[in-house]
């Protein structure tokens, strides 16, 4: 790993597609996010795309077309599959040769007979897919700042417990029920906590649905069973970042979560965005892990480097938009709910990846490890309504004049993320959408196919 | 779903593969459970198995040679993969129909040209993987024997949380490091809690390593994301039951688990015996739902049926069998540490479905729901050391002479079931085995191969 930007980060590189050359497109040419497309209404395979401006390069077609001849052979045959597993799976090398292979194919001076092609699909006539097979979905807790807000509402003295500035803490996640940006929420059914001791509880539509702002990291190199990952090397075994939507029912949460933690409450559905922007693409924006104060402790040798303590941070400026049904019906725009920064996590990606393994657990090409909650100290740096509201206490006002604590059938939450630094382009993540539906079926796509499908 | 045996069921059937009608054989005609084997230093695929006394029916060559003729299309081709995943998700006319065939083509009345055919492969020269490519595993802690033990040993007065009779409490287990019976454990590192409040924590090999003795549940056909699955349709999702190892490491968790559950202390590794006991072979040994004391609150409606109370649940006789290096090397046999039966559970596997559904969650063919740790109110019927030696304050005593709070490096633990019951063949699940290895390389069979591969 190497935190030295290259000619692929060049604020003076521009594509041949226009869209790629605005101020505002999230896939810049100096971005190149990865993930599986197929054109709508197409009975083709399901393929690997690349976002350029508005449209996606069709990695299956480059490779038809010769436009890969020179990089090796498994790589050439990964971005022939139908997910980002063999892709990931290959590690730092083969990324780096793709990305400078894609930059390449797609700078403005590169000469290609395009028309003949048909690399080019608009990113408008193409539905998203999961960009992997996600075999096992961790969550982590590791923005301080959020675990002290809920911490707060729960024990005023003590918000912080004792473990968590020593190890990031972190749950096992549902991964049959990750589904992509765009999938309508179910609003849940379940058990909710009985007002008095020894009454019945209740079985009812969550009355606390909640978003959780989260960032996605998709793992690269997997390792064996028994075999920890170091600090030093965690690093490469990271293949790129998403952005998460945790959606939780708070009162499924507080009702079932003693003494096993969080189920229900979390497994209806958990939203991601599309695109995996590189951990290549991020080089410009790294930088010191989170500060911590002075009489914080030291992390114990396994999650310290000095490495890890100048550029294990990442700033990703990670947002939450919302719009109710009336909203939209009035043509009022979404307005911005939560605003944080990637940077103030308090544990990184390397030391999430560290600590996971430190037991012997195999990490595999495509797993998902979400940052939990981003929050951050300042006002509007609440990465979820739990924190917002204060548990449903202050509701907040819509434009519409209505009010929310938490959400209701028809609201839409829009997540957003992007890197911006003087001297380079910005890139974005793209949105990870998601809007409530009442009781009833899911409509729109489902959650990940059967492992074996 | 029904209750009634059926001519597969008869206890007067016998095989003709000798070793099949001994008294002593888990795997008798009447039994016919599936796994994925392959033989011993081949390169061919791995296969579908049927265990049956010491020998293995390969599915694949029954295919070949045209034994699963006049089947469905879908349940022929089905039998011809690497794993169970596709066999599941057919649903219970599948199951039924190839239970019928496989009784058919093993009773001693049947004409095969066998020595032509190649279809047996003996046991000891075979190897077993993982019966299905698992996409999520759940564990339940169903036994209110186990949970009000454990909740003693921290909450002497107040044992069980007041959700326990309510709902089936349940958290998210790491998929990736599922192993097959045989595979070695390695010791696990962790934190651990320090000594005094504002001390660090230490980073040693964990002191505390326990098994778990639990049962788990395959999931059959899935469900789609939104759909839960009612009490009444959820035992027509399970396909069958093996053993599972939970192995626990007490220090790990006890420091990482505050607030979102257990994570590294379970995650380095699952054990699971090889054989999936159909539910249609468990059907003689079926029972009424464990009897809730009349002060217990009557489950929710969404978790109560006629048909689960009178048949909810299975009379398996779970047990564990313990050697130390001493005692093998003194050629001294295992002994028993826990006998506990999984009709004692509190909650039936239909609830555990429901339940885990109830919200929308999606569940997968091949998904693992694991039980708990079953235990049962009777001495010597506590299924981990934790609840034995109670938190390692009574040490037991070995035949070797030696003293065991928590496991070692070199012991051995097995796991056993079966079901006995009069006017029925004994059937029974084969050993799950794992022996503890000191710190390095897991050797042996490594963990669940990754999604893609």
């Amino acid at each position: 790993m190497t935190y030295l930007p290259d000619e692929t980060h060049d604020p003076h590189l521009r594509s041949w597609i226009a869209s790629a050359n605005g101020p505002a497109t999230d896939f810049p040419v100096q971005n190149l996010p990865l993930s599986i497309f197929k054109p709508l209404h197409s009975t083709a395979a399901p393929r690997i795309g690349v976002a350029i401006g508005d449209q996606i390069l069709d990695l299956y077609a480059c490779g038809k077309t010769g436009l890969l001849q020179g990089l090796p052979e498994p790589l050439q045959q990964a971005c022939s599959t139908s997910t980002l597993n063999a892709l990931m799976g290959l590690g730092e090398g083969a990324s780096h040769a793709l990305r400078h292979r894609l930059s390449q194919l797609l700078q403005i001076n590169t000469t290609l007979p395009r028309d003949e092609l048909q690399i080019l699909v608009s990113m408008a006539e193409s539905e998203m897919l999961l960009p992997a097979t996600i075999g096992d979905y961790t969550d982590f807790y590791a923005s301080i700042f959020h675990a002290t807000n809920v911490g707060k509402l729960f024990r005023p003295n003590n918000p912080l417990l004792p473990n968590y500035k020593h190890l990031p803490i972190a749950y096992h996640g549902r991964a049959s029920s990750l589904t992509i940006s765009g999938t309508s929420i179910h609003l849940p059914l379940g058990q909710q906590q009985p007002a008095d001791e020894g009454a019945m509880p209740g079985f009812d539509p969550s009355q606390r649905l909640d978003y959780e702002m989260e960032v996605g990291l998709f793992v690269g190199q997997g390792n064996e069973l028994g075999m920890p990952i170091g600090i030093g090397q965690a690093e490469s075994h990271l293949f790129g970042l998403c952005l998460v939507n945790d959606w939780s029912a708070r009162d499924i949460q507080a009702w079932e979560y003693q003494p096993l933690g969080p189920f229900l409450g979390k497994s209806f559905a958990t939203s991601l965005s599309p695109w995996v922007v590189t951990t290549e693409a991020l080089v410009p924006f790294r930088c010191p892990a989170y500060g911590r104060a002075d009489d914080d402790p030291t992390p114990l040798p396994y999650l310290s480097s000095l490495q890890n303590t100048e550029h294990g941070g990442i700033e990703i400026t990670v947002e939450v938009w919302m719009s109710s049904a009336r909203m939209r019906k009035e043509a009022i725009a979404p307005i911005r709910l939560s605003q944080a920064n990637f940077a103030q996590m308090y544990w990184t990606a390397a030391q999430m990846i560290t600590h996971h393994t430190s037991n012997g657990c195999n990490l595999r090409p495509g797993d998902l490890l979400a940052s939990g909650t981003v929050s951050g100290p300042e006002v509007g740096a609440q990465g979820s309504l739990l924190e917002i509201t204060q548990q449903g206490r202050s509701p907040i006002e819509l434009p519409s004049g209505e009010t929310r604590t938490f959400l209701t059938d028809g609201d839409e939450v829009i997540l957003r993320g992007y890197c911006e630094k003087a001297g380079y382009t910005r890139i974005g993540f793209g949105d990870c959408r998601g809007q409530i539906i009442g009781q009833g079926i899911v409509e729109g796509r489902s959650g990940q196919q059967s492992p074996t499908s």
